[in-house]
């Protein structure tokens, strides 16, 4: 039987990109769609390609559910979950960043979503926090050479989708700025740093530096970062370290050759690219930003969480072109 | 027990896309891959977006299969079928032009693979033409006008992504060149009009003129139409003809919201909507190029011919953004 | 002597397009830059790329000046005029809507700035009513036509870039939704379509039907229009009559190859194509919407106007890639 | 009187741009285009943005002039100038990369032509060559830290519109492919990085190093370079340095505010921003690869050899949207 599932937050882009991978999901069946500000609105009125998909009407009625994901605007999952209790028996997905670097809360300890290093963990887990895109991309990308113990200073440039900035209406995603253009934001304190440290750490087990320079690039999905590094392995070495790591991994790829964002654009797949000159390793890694760097990736957590293979629902064909 | 599957002309565009919808497809299992230029390579070293979900090799030798695509330039079909006989009880569809005016070949007789139009037949076929891309899109805006027999002329434009131009590298497919621009091409003159009368005039029965010019858009997949005609219908009474002739369509919906381009790509749909002002009616039609316009149909004609649900294979997320 | 300019609601993109041109221009001097909402903030923290082009800060008092430019929302062009007496000396360019059907107001009668059609009227006169975006794309690909008299029912279709949409944050405007999209919008409505029917029809001699369908593209700036109507003229005979029509006209120029957008973004160049098929002509315009489609004719009928070289100040480097 | 101009490589698309420049420079007349693939071809109808710019025929035969711009494939200036002699005191700028890193050739000796290190070396010049489109953008990046001689670990990403890949049909300047798409080559070994380093060691007189990630944009024009570096200097401090480094200069800009590429898009102009946090400086810098990167930085070099003023010429309108 079907297990049911909720979304809170599901008028968003994550919300409405786990409605497109959930409406074909074999294993679930969305029971309701929660979102206060559209409440009574069907879903494909606001995203009209989801005509035929998902007929739903947004709802600001929560109910007892199988599978709950979050999401909302950062912080909004700790009032949501305060003023909506849920059972413990509900596995609950957090697409936000309220738990990802401190995981407990209440009676639940979120486990951090990403499956390339908590696998063992998110089997049979009630909570998870799924991580934030660029710290999907960026750890992905470092953390062979973390475990390793290797990761000392790195330099990693990232570009990003306009979905990355959500669906509100902002002077940096108007078409008329946006279109041909690039600029850097948040430069060296992006928020998702400490997210990456944090996990990069434990498994490098001596002090990293991230110096990271996110730009906003002129196109709607994905993100493509290059992370520099001073290392004396060869890059036959770092090569094998990769292909070990991820041996096991249905959604990364080491590549080894060049990779470009669309590659991955519309699945659940990471690439990874590593090149070498010198002693200077650069390791390039491409997601799209709504599924491995968020819903996919949700999906991917409630698969392993659930015990069912971890790609259901998550076959997707690329876009490719 | 899966029905093979074997393609030729496998390294193109609408090649590659059969791949990513069949690689996926719950009734069938790929045996070959075929491509004389590419012959020996690795699908997914032309494709890297096929990593991981396709990684055959392309072969220059063909095999007996339940079911053949022939995805080859323009009248190289009718040299291929010549040269390379196949059996009679294999589904061989084309996505070229070569069947679509004049079906019979030999001992077979290829049916216009419009599903909306000619479902009874092509269960069972065992021969199909799969329509153009800019056929399929203006056939399913006028169909149910020509079957009310009202369709007098007809002044369409029409803008088409430039996964429509093929893989070769032209001046007209140079980014440099493509990038923010439009431009037209085939004025009046574009060879789907005679398939798309052809059609039209067996529903209409009487003539029809279409006036069509195409554009060429900045953007990789998708077609979009707008096509006018001076009618005494009234709008309520057209949106039922759309609304009924398309009633039992999984893949088509006509909307009363207004269409734009991504509501379809990276899907199998076709949506249309009617505007109407004085005794002027406008219907625009959307559809991704290389899925409704060709692969996806393809699949769609398979599934029909075969027997098998409809729109097996092809529950597609939509790309959306 | 230079000229004095005052520029009213510098802060949008006509009246930022307006400073662009102006801050080079031979025989005129910017003396304040008007913005209600704006005022007190540099016109480069609004624009960066103007900075070091123009430095000044908008202001919200206005002052005598030779020209003045209106770039406000239609309808405000009569209400500031009225709250704002400017002296009759004063050569007053409306780029909105407002004198555009209706030229009299008050002491002054406005012009209509089409320079192809009114440039007698246009020298020395002291107000004038700039045309619309696609008002202009339209009446330049139709004027010979009907000045021959032969100009009977149009279908035209058009696509343009987001800029014609203006700066505010709209759905439609937002990069993720446009990025690779096209829709219609006010089909058959387009309040462009008055504007351009009482200019043609003064020519024409007798009715003209123009069924227009505008589209959204996915660049920024530029119109593309088609417009396809019967005539028995060949196609011979009707090149002769651009070619004669705009012999003089230094900004328009009559091709026999293949026109794209980009031949003429950032000019103030129209381009136009005519191809034909039976009785069936189209013809094809391209022009900037900001600069043929807006400030640059500004800045042309300014130079009419003023009996200055009419090219003064637009002689631009195109973009061209 | 007007000083004779001859292009040399007159087809590409630095040719073209110069003649967009040219065309309407105060100073200079155009008296040949030179091209040996495109001899007897009119210009604009290789460019035909062209149109009513420049109608001059393309021509493999060559003259006497006062000033020579190269704009050949690397490697084949040398070869031009030895099969082709040119009189000493024809000014020769030569926009390949032969004369960059060693200047002497024959009796020539090529002046680097980085306006902003070389000022007074390149008035009354007789041979300049012009510097490389990253090369520039990352020297004017990094100049005043070199002055200040505190340049040494460098990291920097720049990302680059499809102009600089030139007019060639190749599978990474494809619409199909690198629209929407963003990817690395020639990763640590781009041939700019010996010519910046040979200019930046002479400012630093101590080791640089330069580990550079080159991007491909899904753009046309433009580059935007972020390049990290740890120094013990306040922001303050480094804002001061840049801003005293190019006080005289007329087309560097230091910005407190947030760089975009778009700022300076059809432009001649170089905007830097600088941004610290802890011991770690990053600066940002955006120019038009095809003006201040090529073909605009070519002119401002004649335009300093000539004595003229260094803008002239060079006053374009941005593109800005």
């Amino acid at each position: 039987m079907k297990k049911t599932v909720g979304i809170i937050g599901a008028n968003g882009y994550t919300g409405s990109e786990l409605i497109r991978l959930l409406a074909f999901h074999p294993h679930v069946t969305l029971s309701f769609l929660y979102s206060r500000s559209n409440s009574g609105t069907r879903i494909s009125d606001l995203y009209p390609d989801l005509t035929t998909v998902c007929e739903m009407v947004l709802t600001d009625k929560s109910e007892d559910v199988d599978i709950l994901f979050l999401c909302l605007p950062h912080k909004e999952s700790q009032n949501w979950l305060t003023q909506n209790p849920v059972k413990d028996e509900t596995l609950v997905i957090d697409l936000g960043n309220d738990f990802r670097l401190e995981g407990n809360f209440g009676n639940r300890n979120f486990i951090y979503g990403l499956p390339e290093i908590n696998k063992k963990q998110l089997v049979g887990a009630k909570s998870i926090a799924n991580p934030g895109c660029f710290a999907t991309a960026i750890q992905l990308a470092l953390l062979p050479l973390a475990e390793k113990g290797v990761l000392n200073e790195v330099f990693t440039t990232g570009i990003t989708g306009s979905t990355g900035a959500g669906q509100s209406l902002q002077a940096t995603t108007h078409f008329t700025w946006r279109n041909d253009n690039v600029s850097a934001y948040k430069t060296l304190t992006h928020q998702h740093v400490d997210e990456i440290l944090q996990q990069l750490i434990v498994f490098n087990n001596k002090e990293v530096n991230l110096n990271f320079v996110p730009w906003r690039g002129d196109f709607a999905r994905g993100i493509f970062t290059s992370s520099t590094m001073k290392t004396e392995l060869e890059l036959e070495e770092i090569e094998h370290l990769y292909q070990d790591f991820y041996a096991e991994e249905p959604f990364v790829t080491v590549s080894r050759k060049a990779v470009d964002l669309k590659q991955v654009v519309n699945t659940n797949r990471c690439v990874i690219q590593i090149e070498k000159s010198g002693n200077v390793v650069v390791i390039h890694s491409a997601i799209d930003n709504l599924l491995k760097g968020a819903s996919g990736q949700a999906v991917q957590n409630m698969n392993l969480a659930m015990n069912w293979e971890e790609n259901a629902g998550l076959n997707l064909k690329p876009i490719a072109f």
